[in-house]
């Protein structure tokens, strides 16, 4: 039984509690939230206590902690857990600073403790059927990754300026799934970026819309879609056109119903967000974790996976702003 | 060079007016109708001249004859060319009457000439690929049919009262492919009818909303569906299941475009109806009749087909009416 | 807080047993079994007692029971449960014989205490979405539903010897549905049976595929499926045609992956069979239970749901032998 | 009736010549190829004659040409045609040389003749769906295109020598979907290309696989996706988000049929090429071609338009060999 604490008690806190909470093989003992009055309520429904950070960093009974708090927290925390000799699952990104994902690496290997990044996509049911029909090598070798990924709505504009911008904040998402289906990092990246859906996030300096094209060394491409706003709600779909044949995940709809009327066949439209699309991806992501630690295996997603798909982002993000393609060395 | 004379300018006259001319192997070179402008007008489009059904089939360089003037002239057009030595292609169905329909077919054999029944919907090109699959086995052996059949919108009270009701002017097509699907004739009908959609239909003496069950001697099922009224227009879709799988023939879309928006994913309506979903099957028929009687083949549908549906037909008639299933061979 | 004595330990009560456990306002307190052994370990899972049916019974402090035990004893459980105060919800159906199910639903009626029978498929998200369309008249008024309704292997022979056939075991089911959808019991029942995706089925006098046709008073007509093998998995799909249009409820599919190859483009099959399919309607029919018994609200389906299955089942064997149509009131 | 002269008796010629002669305000008088027996063959079959190039041009009965002879020509045969008075057609690309075909545009402008760039895609029935969807702003205002444009196999090497390369000879196409959609010409073009399909191409000095990013002064994106080979035939699809939702024109299958087995649900291919895919375009071009000619109305594609798509085109070679941003200013 892998006792658990919880470092975060916001959405995606609740999430994980309920996750952690659901394996037979993991035990929620605590919960932190700079808002103790959340972590209470949070700790409260699963039968854990509210307590903080350090306090369950140094509860020894306490095998493994899994960091759901602000992002400016992450390098902290998974340096003083595993230093505690604990396992982590850190939601993305690592930091927003590169050099410090780096520095954060760099501290964990002495530790020799397990740290797994948030990348929750990967567990989704869809995707790993297509990165599983991919890797049996049914539509031969892969060539050209398009990801498609637009969220419902944007977010407040408040959060906008804190996030560190699309690309580390909504596109990283999508560098690691990149990585994770062409099984390898890119060598080059070209991104173009605009503000069109809002234009207080061009204000706030960032983009909104943004295409990023991923070269490889061995010549293959990936193109990297991402909106802020798709009205129709989450947009998550994957298509990789390999030698013999494309391989497709389309959205996962509210609904099969579809009723015809003079006005056309209308069809349900994508799960909301993700809270809805990647439910079973966070559950499932759990699972894959508890086995890793418990079993002592090699983790499905690494804390380089995180410090990867970080530095894709800054390359975007220095693609985007000189107009030229960039190589991913230049900014390790 | 087959010189083909058409009988009937109307509606469905001019459809064929232009597959027999589109035919680099056929020639229309005369074209009668009670109205006489219509034929004038008909003939005109495609350098043929408008003359009497007598002219026409009377006429020894005229090969064969399209017959598709009203059904109540079909038995007797039949009959008469055939006596000329014209090969003929007639609209369905054979005669509003069974007892009609026997007799002309036993007028023609003795002639020897071909005669088709236009039982357009075999030679829909997605239809014809079902059947295909099926035959080359790759659902296995099958087991249960079930045909949708809808029309956009009811006809005209005026027409319902001479069509001869649901079953032999409209599910009559079903019937048909259903015995193409199946390979055979059934051994039972068992029919439900209903008037829903217009009452005036059922004041009438007609049901505008059925369901007939037909069965075959080795326990295999059939199913079909009509309706007069789809509001989203034609539902013309064939689903077979067998031993290993289960083919299915979907409706035909106006264009492959969708719309996501906040209201939900709307995709096309099915082609609008008949003329819309079964044009490339008027064209495909006619080349299939000029092969066949061009190079003295067998027909791909024989008058007995005709005089098959119409029984099935017949037989639905009497099942609705006395509420038990009625044998196919006690209608013959 | 409903305190809750789960009565069976097989394959359905196991999926029952964590609905209880799940559900944060019912408790599994005690497990029965004939075969004490399952009991005990179903019980152990949830933290729950294992004990004989009549100690449960008898145990004043459980406020309802679960009924997932053989169909023999449904109908004296179900008596014996609402006599000693206690709501249930019972697996179907009700009972094999109709006189029997008739007479204890006379005998619950003086206990005033709730009982649901588990027609879970309501509760499917897909089947309560094109329901609820229906209500709101998006596609105005209903005239012909449509159930297909396919297992994807046939039982053991074993099992169909004692299943009660066909009709009363698996199209019950889709009796429902039926009742469910189009707001009302129909007037009459036309059915055609046949054995053929197994002979020893039809050895031991049932069928493995059949259809029937329900006719109802104000002249709207369902026609429902069925077949024991569908090759490619469970086929559950619904169809409603109504004056403004049509709604239908696809099946739900393994997976959102296409695989485009040289051999045609291949999506996931559907959902195996109904622990996959109806999970989610497993634990949604749980909640509705729950909410009802708690809050005296109405249930969501009936004991007198139940039995209008049952009698139409009934009515199809009598039909499906006699090759006519029977009103559904000759069998009440 | 516009009298045609066809120059050009190819593949696609022979295309052409069943449009021509399909449409009643049309007639094939004369063909011309540098292969005098292709020019005989194809004119015998529509009742013209065969004639050199200069015969054609100089026949003041001939109202309006098709040019669908080689690239290199195309230039010098429109500056003939419309010197010598014609209305022309002419088959993509204008010139290779983007110097040329300024140059051929200047020239043209004096004789005030029409000239039709001979961009088929804006004819397919899907597409202009979607684009008369979008203009009347079903989906809000146009934000984000994507443009999936597939080969089902590579050109032999011979052919890739001549091209021109992928952006001239392949992407061209989209780079004018892109204007069309759009209403506009990009600012900016980014592009990646690479050689991965087939290394004789890379050798050759072309890419066979490609994504290249136009940019918007609104701010607007566009980005297209090339591959030389999907071997399960021509994916041609358009997808436009907007900012009240998405407007997607899928592949067109070659049939509607579907098999669902134990190996999963298999649906038909795209139609395999642009002659099955695009062949009621190349109908629908020469209808509105001859509208505008003949109603002197405004062409629906443009000389201009061609230009610009070679323009773009030119600043993709640009900025794939300089990966960086290229202003498309900078080109002409």
């Amino acid at each position: 039984m892998l006792k658990v604490g919880l470092l975060g008690a916001g959405r995606i806190g609740a999430v994980h509690a309920k996750a952690i909470s659901s394996h037979s093989g993991s035990r929620l003992v605590a919960v932190s939230d700079v808002n103790s009055e959340a972590a209470s309520k949070l700790a409260a429904l699963y039968g854990a206590e509210a307590r903080t950070n350090e306090a369950i960093i140094d509860d020894k009974s306490i095998h493994a902690v899994l960091i759901a708090s602000s992002t400016s927290t992450h390098s902290d925390l998974i340096e003083a857990a595993t230093k505690a000799g604990k396992a982590a699952l850190c939601e993305k990104p690592v930091d927003l600073s590169l050099t410090r994902a780096l520095a954060c690496q760099k501290a964990v290997v002495p530790t020799g403790r397990p740290v797994m990044i948030g990348f929750n996509r990967r567990f989704d049911p869809n995707f790993a059927a297509l990165k599983a029909s991919l890797d049996k090598g049914e539509i031969g070798k892969s060539e050209l990754l398009s990801v498609t990924s637009f969220d419902p709505a944007p977010p407040p504009i408040s959060y906008v300026k804190v996030s560190g911008g699309l690309f580390r904040d909504m596109m990283i998402h999508d560098f690691d799934i990149a990585c994770w289906i062409m099984g390898t990092t890119p060598d080059q990246v070209t991104a173009v970026g605009t503000s069109i859906v809002d234009p207080e996030i061009g204000k706030a300096g960032d983009v909104d819309t943004a295409v990023v094209t991923l070269h490889y060394s061995d010549g293959r491409i990936a193109v990297i879609k991402n909106s802020r706003r798709a009205a129709y709600g989450y947009d998550q779909r994957i298509e990789i056109l390999g030698s013999a044949g494309l391989l497709a995940a389309a959205n996962v709809l509210e609904s099969t119903v579809s009723k015809a009327t003079s006005a056309g066949v209308v069809s349900a439209k994508p799960e909301y967000f993700f809270l809805e699309r990647y439910m079973r991806a966070y559950a499932a992501e759990w699972v894959a974790f508890v086995d890793a630690v418990t079993n002592k295996t090699s983790l499905p997603v690494t804390l380089a996976d995180g410090v990867n798909a970080l530095a894709i982002a800054e390359a975007a993000y220095r693609s985007a702003k000189s107009k030229s393609t960039v190589d991913l060395a230049s900014v390790l």
